[in-house]
């Protein structure tokens, strides 16, 4: 484990995961790495998910998650080290902390309502009453599909395109796959 | 590791992660925790970007990543088991396959594009001339955006609810946080 200097913070570089040093992907060069950088297990996505649902406290989170506290532990510090919790203390003696997204947490709601969607669609929950997400406008479930923030309009695999296209293939670009 | 039947197939109930059995998350009753159960690691998802890019063959994946191939074999393997990347034939002797997206492998494609958007704003590439994804139709940066399938208008924090709500919390629905 290393830490390093990396823009304007300090950053851990390498990452113990079962006992095996990772290595960095930021050399990807690829913003979908820097982000699976941060949101890198099912721990730490279900972790955001219940602090989105309104999770605060370390034993509410063991609680509804049913993790184990060293493991909570490692990835609510992880999670605090790379901006996107916050520790709020809420008790002196002993101190106990309260744990609140930051605005960079907040920010993955997007992420988190399509992998909702994507379960809905692909392997729901066997349990008919299930925990739902609304639309609370339409009334309809939540379905989440992506659109382009910039015009407006819904985003598919064959109306958007890599640039630079990836050097170890011929057609590059997420159209040319059927 | 134990096989079991679950729904209309057989199914891995438990894995090995780093040495440490993982338990389900289907007890979870959740459909986020359904979905990263599957895509669950940093690799999974670089995979699946990248077949998204064109990278068909196992070799692709080992240039364009810098995956080791143990690890990028096991990755394989998992994704071909649930069912989002087909292997198919390209070359009798010795057998050689191609790594192909399935519908289900296909349908990840809002859950990448908020990967990617949510790496833009918080963790981007340091080389300004990194891959981007940009919407054809409009010919900016696709900078995805989640909307409610059913009526087509933007989902945000504070317009979605969660149905029934979560036990260990005292106000629940997304739109209780700040």
């Amino acid at each position: 484990m290393q830490l390093t200097l990396v823009g304007s913070g300090l950053q851990l570089k390498t990452d113990y995961h079962g006992g095996v040093p990772r290595k960095s992907l930021t050399h990807l060069e690829c913003s979908v790495a820097n982000t699976v950088e941060i949101v890198n297990d099912s721990w730490t996505v279900l972790i955001l998910r219940d602090a989105f649902l309104g999770v605060r406290r370390f034993d509410q989170f063991v609680e509804s998650l049913g993790i184990a506290r060293n493991t909570l532990t490692t990835r609510l510090e992880r999670l605090i080290d790379s901006g996107m919790l916050d520790a709020v203390p809420y008790q002196d003696n002993p101190v106990r902390s309260e744990y609140r997204l930051t605005e960079k947490g907040k920010d993955i709601f997007d992420v988190l309502m399509t992998l909702w969607a994507y379960g809905e669609r692909w392997n729901p929950p066997s349990d008919p009453d299930h925990q739902r997400v609304f639309h609370v406008d339409c009334g309809n479930e939540a379905i989440a599909v992506t659109h382009c923030s910039h015009c407006g309009e819904r985003l598919t695999r064959r109306n958007v395109r890599i640039e630079p296209p990836s050097p170890v293939v011929v057609t590059a670009g997420l159209e040319s796959i059927a």
